[in-house]
């Protein structure tokens, strides 16, 4: 049915949202609360007021070495020629560092300056200074002295001196408690058996490790199923029970969206919707005087609206200096473009390529959550610019830490699962090195290297007159720079087909067939061309084929597609094909090669690279997947 | 009894003392150690090997949008001039965000666009292309695909990601378990009653507190005496129980220290004693092939030591990528002398006046755990080098943010009480600003202004001739930059003599009495100025006095020193005799003001701090103190 649905949502830009909805939770001072711990557990907390040390310490004068106490006037006149005795008791008593000194002594002198006469005296050369080797009272801390000022983080030196000063519990800014409530009928449990139709509800565990860094204390409840009594009550209970609410999915503008109309009912929505993408379909509400934020529910959405509003929200309650995101700036590979309805937050690799930092977009679209976890930063595309052309100078919001970035090879053309455990062997001998692949196809890998913004790329292209591989495209498209190539695998390409083949498809002829569905590789990429060859060589059109048009961008998303039903066979390798379970009906073995300029062939990290692929546990892994060739895997090729 | 001592340490230099340490550890591979635990709790943890999705997210083909699921086929040629009518079930079901697309439905048509016409039909207007609105399987994971490498330290995002992928538990590398054993005879916990000759046991809290943050587990054991047999038990025991061991105080070459004698006994002594200072004294030793590490006791040394040796063992053992200390380039205010035999860690100051940034040399000796506290960095002096001229650039590693460092207000000058406080305040009312303050005297402050080092200088500096305060000496000392003086406190200077006061002592005449004590202030003091005014005037002579020579560095420290019995009076501020619980003989009331340039009258930060100055709170917490007058307080003169 197409039921009452709230799809009016506002367009605020983000800045003023937040303002908003700060100044709204700010009004009710509930961030005030505080709590009195012991200076042992205080790690991190952010103290109330100014402390001041209750004691000295030393608190009384102390012995700075080890050796006698001494009446220092009775010392006077001490030579090496007129040496002068003491008598253990009366003169002199035996010290260590840390001892007590007692009227009437009032000066050290150290055991390697005596010699021992006997049991009961002690002979010495030199005259002792007042107070000489004695830690005065207060050395460390002087009674009354500030330690720590009010709205200071505990750091471990602090926790020493407060202890020195002898206070033993401190007043600190108590830790938010956050309620997590995740809602959906679609949604279930990672230890439930998972269905079709179900999807594995994973924000919320994202939500509480984010929490957590946040210095909040997360609290999870059960998933509520979308019906609106369930959730006004989830809703109630958890804000009974927390300081803040996040409540999950179901705040897009859709009719199972109940969550907007249960919190005007039960509270007060300050802000729905705001001008970013992702995270548009936010809630920012308050409920009994308390934050109640729906997060929407795509998890890269989810992720963003956590940073923008979460997160300076749990500032205010732990009184933490709220810490800006490290910034780098980069040059910008491709054009980007964006609405001027939001403002955008892309998804980039980095690289230190030549010396220039290189941005890349992260694909959009595709491997969504993927996206976070491979992106080194975010792009931010304010709401008034359509985009920024390539080459231009930006600011990043670093995702990994600067030094992380310099120690990046960059890899940018065709995506196979080599490259990933590649890395991985790399990362794993040195885990000072990573490399990041951005997965554009081999011709645009091809560009990117034209360009300056990798360091490698990975190709497999075939000429389609000598049947040669991957050199004859470097000579037409890369000219001026001496470039070479790094053998990697040979891979066996060919036909996918859905297991058992129900279709009985037997070759390249049957992709004409009216029942035959077929899903492409996008243009550009060394897979479609492969495809195209074959085509020309069995004198088939395009047009003739049913899907052609329809584009995937790597192995694994056509290999999906014919798994999940959507098509019943595409052009790929056969590793894709195994680990989807596919049939597969092979065609042709390629060069899979990794290009890179000559120049980098003495560079310390493409040494390590070739080091991780020669590493013998990697060939094996490798042969294990099957429809692999490692005989030349890296061999170095000049061009 | 000058009992057998280990009186020979080593010179390592610290490099090369880490070094064999690590190597020696690496040869156990005992941080190979890992364990399998709940994805959920893997925040910060590090993984053992490479993940790999093991189900595709979504595992169905679900609708993009809600609305209804079609077979696309039938709604070709649909138009605003020719409408398709659809039959409900036949035709079209109604579907949700979501909600997952079967056979033999191929497309979705959003809600928005159909129109229903009653309870079973609806009509459309365009056309639905095949997969339209239709999140293919693995649009967020592909099955197969590697999520995150080996050695990668979870995120929040990585646990969403395993999560979608349902991946449930991972194999991570243990946390490293650190035990500390404090030791010494007089140590004792800070909850026990605080005698004479005994010392609260601060180190091992903030032992804990560094190890937690460096992401191992730490357990701490109770205080053992300075006894052979109990410190070789404990150890042995901690060597059982845990993977680390940190035996605290006890390792210098004294003889009441047995550890490096029951090291070497029970295991093996790979160093003892690095060439730094602080933290000469170190044993790194191995016992039951586990790292054993005594640590020197004073907390300096301790904290040092700990950053110097346990935070890389660490890393070995959590795999954390090891974090570099952050370093920033500054300016040194003054000469700084150092010891070729050792590295020497000198605690600084940070500022950045007048766009350069400048890094005072904290004062060594006095307030030594407070040094720490106060350092916003640290200059490291290597070995060969016998120290730095004023005006040398030299890399400081911070202890404190660098954006902290620029929204610092630095004081250089005389030290009372109220500069603590009105940092507070300043901190109080903006959370981004501090005041940091370092103590030299008030020409000391005079002195650094001139040179540009600070943003303001608290002085009291009578004219000996006018009985005026401040101006003369401003006027004599810096030419050629406007300056003004802000207006503080009035204070109550006089003689600060032990409660009681059994001595007897009536005035400055009595200061030439053989029994009375004095203890002095340094040269270049406001207070010791004011001391020699009134001796002139008494016609008493600097010699005549028992102990002028005897010279502390802040009114505190004289209090402290009377208060300890080692001097029965001296010079010094009310509030420091009446914190210390002394009597009080009034002398004279002085302007206590804050010199600054007038240029700085318009910076933001300046009118902070002088609103801060006049908040009421502040106002009146400082006449509660007693020997303060702040009728002229915040007044601007200019010079």
């Amino acid at each position: 049915m197409k039921e009452d649905r709230n799809i009016y949502l506002t367009n605020v830009p983000l800045e003023e949202a937040k303002e908003r909805f700060i100044n709204r939770v700010l009004m009710d001072k509930v961030f005030k609360a505080t709590e009195i711990i012991p200076v042992d557990e205080a790690l991190d907390r952010v103290t109330v007021s100014p402390i001041f040390a209750q004691k000295s310490s030393p608190n009384y004068s102390a012995a700075a070495m080890d050796g006698v106490a001494v009446v220092a006037s009775s010392t006077y006149g001490a030579s090496e020629a007129n040496p002068v005795r003491l008598k253990r008791a009366k003169d002199f008593i035996y010290i260590n560092t840390g001892g007590i000194i007692k009227d009437p002594f009032d000066a050290v002198i150290m055991i390697e300056d005596i010699v021992e006469i006997d049991g009961d005296w002690i002979e010495i050369y030199s005259g002792a200074g007042v107070w000489q080797h004695i830690r005065p009272i207060g050395e460390d801390i002087v009674e009354g002295e500030l330690i720590i000022s009010a709205k200071h983080r505990i750091r471990p030196v602090d926790i020493g001196a407060l202890l020195a000063g002898q206070i033993r519990e401190v007043e600190v800014y108590k830790e938010p408690t956050v309620g997590i409530i995740p809602t959906g009928s679609e949604i279930i449990h990672v230890d439930a058996p998972l269905e079709d139709g179900k999807i594995i509800e994973s924000n919320s565990s994202m939500f509480a490790a984010m929490i957590k860094e946040y210095k909040g204390l997360p609290k999870r409840y059960p998933v509520v199923p979308d019906e609106y009594q369930l959730i006004k009550d989830s809703i109630l209970k958890a804000v009974d029970e927390n300081d803040v609410v996040v409540i999950n999915a179901g705040s897009s503008a859709g009719s199972k969206d109940y969550t907007a109309n249960v919190l005007r009912e039960i509270g007060e929505v300050i802000i729905h919707g705001v001008a970013t993408k992702p995270g548009k379909p936010v809630i920012l509400a308050m409920v009994k005087n308390k934050p109640v934020v729906g997060i929407p529910g795509y998890p890269v959405s989810a992720y963003f609206t956590m940073e923008f509003f979460i997160k300076p929200l749990l500032a205010i309650y732990t009184h933490h200096r709220f810490m800006k995101t490290a910034t780098i700036t980069a040059t910008l590979s491709r054009r980007v473009v964006s609405s001027i309805k939001y403002e955008e937050y892309i998804r980039v690799k980095l690289g230190s390529v030549q010396g220039k930092l290189i941005a890349t977009p992260l694909e959009r679209g595709a491997g969504v959550t993927m996206s976070l976890v491979r992106a080194d930063g975010v792009l931010v595309v304010p709401q008034r610019l359509e985009g920024y052309e390539a080459g231009s100078q930006v600011e990043i919001r670093l995702f990994k830490a600067a030094d992380e970035i310099e120690n990046t090879i960059v890899s940018i053309g065709s995506h196979d699962l080599v490259m990933d455990l590649l890395g991985n062997q790399l990362h794993k001998n040195k885990s000072s090195l990573f490399l990041s692949s951005a997965h554009v196809g081999s011709l645009g890998g091809i560009m990117a290297m034209r360009k300056g913004e990798c360091h490698i790329a990975p190709i497999h292209l075939m000429d389609t007159t000598s049947g040669e591989y991957n050199t004859s495209y470097v000579k037409q498209y890369i000219k001026g720079e001496k470039m070479a190539l790094m053998k990697f695998v040979g891979r066996s390409q060919g036909l996918m087909i859905k297991g058992g083949n129900p279709k009985g498809i037997k070759g390249i002829e049957d992709l004409k067939r009216q029942d035959v569905l077929f899903v492409n590789r996008q243009r550009g990429a060394g897979t479609r061309i492969l495809l195209d060859y074959y085509l020309q060589r069995e004198k088939i059109k395009a047009e003739e084929i049913q899907g052609y048009e329809r584009e995937m961008t790597t192995h694994m998303a056509v290999a999906a597609a014919i798994a999940g039903g959507t098509a019943d066979c595409g052009m790929g390798v056969y590793s894709a094909a195994k680990t989807m379970g596919l049939d597969f009906i092979p065609i042709a073995w390629e060069d899979y090669d990794l290009l890179l300029p000559q120049a980098l062939l003495k560079d310390e990290k493409i040494e390590d690279l070739i080091a991780a692929m020669k590493n013998h546990e990697f060939i094996h892994s490798i042969e294990a997947l099957g429809g692999y060739n490692t005989e030349n895997i890296g061999k170095i090729i000049l061009i």
